[in-house]
């Protein structure tokens, strides 16, 4: 199976951290028009929260809650850090890559009181600083990123989760490329608020984010809203209460993730996705590794969702030739995002099978060929 | 023609304010999946946004600017607000129906320094009163809508506008329901930011909303935002520089929205949709009349986009039962809004035509002689 065979033919594929390659059947979910009170679309919605509770081994009657916020995946990050945390909170920030800086963008610009303990991008977030750091005292919470786009790393969560609790701090965690394919155990990780987005590992569309919560720290915001539309509370009561959101919701991107949940599930859900895409990731580094690229990660760090390389020390080399000529055979892939090293990035998540990045391989090959490096 | 001619057989009529029934073709346009960064795709971006500049008859080399930003049309009218109005900036806000209420409750979640004048739900804003308002100084802004959804009323923008010029204020319109189907002369009415979205008028799906801005206007909005996602300026400044999105775009909704304003172009433009709307309007209230509804707004007050109906003096009419009876027959009319009056409201717009309107009163009439009201 490849992505051709469920896919329109005349898509480039994209090996990017997404949008993302969907299947034919998720945009084909797209061909109807629902009204937003219509019985109907209410319960896509709803069963979409049920959903993305079960993907993380969560139940509603178990105090957790699932939220969905219109806008990209950032929306829902700020969504959640401008109603969580209080005036009088203080956050505990770890950084390590440009999604972990953005979160310092959006709490700069809400004034909210917080130390951000910097991390080099391949490098772990070290539990004895952040331990250090919060015997200081005074912090309410903490947020970090599960999994760091900027260089493909995968943060532990689970030590971070538990010094949250030891030091009564509300966890907060941008899992947006990592939820549905990475195993993550709620529970054990302590987490309050997780955010993820409608076009990761689930493989919808863009268009929303969703947010899965403690139901006791999701009521903690009632009346701590920074903004009307982001009001992650007020459309908590919104999606309970009736089943609708505040404002107009994306309709048609709803319905294509619905169809994207049910195509996880049979495809045997978290585990079974992820094997895909550890799959797809040990075929590129492989071939790549033939082709005698370097990786930018060690690979005790290196996730199966991105891979981050360095540009090849040769002169014949120019990345934006290089992305050019994948292109027009195409091939998308993606440019870096590090701050201190030369890299582009290749995703290895979406409707795309081993046998892609076999021919993205092939690709790759003539290209490096054509350009003589 | 019909809507049933061009749409899926199976998908309900929606005659509501949006998400609205859409033509086929718009939504086979999400049939694609498009990079964020592929130039395919930059170019459905920067053609939206010149389209949407000629649709109200401007141009960039005018001195005017068009913003796409992700959500629901109130995302973008947050954006407008939470950007345009600086900390020491007073805003003189006419409401007269829920959707300025929305507005209200923004620039007190923002902390704006405002004035509000509320005038009835079926009563235009009072041109006397706003002056007067004025003449107390210390104003800097004026927002207003143009078409109130709550009831269906089109407020005038021109003597407004006047005023606002007059007074030397930044006149904002929120002309979610109107865009694309009621002309506007966006320079006699001195407007600086208009704010409308995918799913109304120009017949996209939902999933982002749009800024028209006079160019002078939203370079004043720099460092002024109060939220990282709905950042007017930077949203701007990223859509000009390399022509993308800061954060992931809805790109299925994007190409659907290309696709809508293409058929729009076919139709004849703003005045051929007018017409279109105009005759389904004219259709619907003869029908109605003639089955004993009666109009809540009077007619010179009742704009063609949607119709706000007094329930029937009847104890056998229950607006759940009513509703119910022609969503089995798959039509879906709309719930009222009004704080006095018990009402219910009929959309006249998305992808439908008198043929559908007629078989909407049909429908109607079956319910009523049932009901026995």
């Amino acid at each position: 199976m490849n992505s051709a065979t469920t896919n329109t033919a005349k898509d480039k594929l994209l090996f990017t951290p997404g949008p993302l390659t969907t299947s034919l059947t998720v945009k084909q979910a797209m061909l109807n028009d629902y009204g937003s009170r219509d019985i109907k679309f209410i319960n896509i919605v709803k069963e979409i929260r049920e959903q993305l509770l079960e993907l993380a081994g969560l139940k509603q009657q178990e105090g957790y809650e699932a939220v969905l916020m219109q806008g990209s995946g950032t929306f829902g990050v700020e969504s959640v850090i401008s109603c969580a945390i209080p005036k009088d909170g203080r956050l505990l920030l770890l950084i390590n890559g440009a999604y972990g800086e953005r979160i310092a963008r959006m709490v700069w610009i809400h004034s909210i009181g917080t130390s951000s303990l910097i991390f080099d991008e391949d490098q772990w977030p070290d539990e004895e600083s952040v331990e250090e750091e919060l015997k200081k005292g005074g912090f309410t919470h903490i947020a970090m990123i599960h999994g760091e786009t900027t260089s493909g790393i995968i943060n532990s969560l689970e030590p971070f989760g538990k010094l949250a609790k030891k030091y009564s701090c509300v966890f907060i965690v941008d899992a947006m490329s990592t939820f549905g394919a990475v195993p993550v155990d709620f529970k054990k990780c302590n987490i309050d608020f997780l955010v993820s987005s409608s076009n990761k590992c689930i493989e919808g569309v863009p268009g929303f984010s969703f947010i899965l919560a403690k139901k006791d720290s999701l009521k903690k915001c009632e009346n701590q809203s920074r903004t009307l539309s982001l009001d992650l509370f007020a459309q908590w009561q919104g999606l309970e209460n009736g089943g609708q959101f505040r404002f107009t919701p994306p309709t048609h991107v709803l319905a294509a993730f619905h169809q994207a949940l049910a195509e996880l599930k049979q495809e045997g859900g978290v585990n079974a996705r992820a094997t895909r895409y550890r799959k797809n990731f040990e075929a590129l580094r492989t071939g790549m590794r033939n082709l005698g690229f370097k990786e930018y990660l060690p690979s005790d760090k290196q996730g199966y969702i991105i891979s981050t390389y360095y540009y090849p020390e040769n002169p014949a080399f120019d990345f934006k030739v290089f992305y050019e000529k994948l292109n027009n055979r195409d091939f998308i892939i993606y440019p870096g995002k590090l701050t201190k090293a030369s890299c582009f990035r290749i995703g290895n998540i979406g409707h795309l099978f081993p046998e892609d990045i076999d021919a993205l391989l092939t690709a790759i090959a003539e290209v490096k060929q054509e350009m003589g490096f």
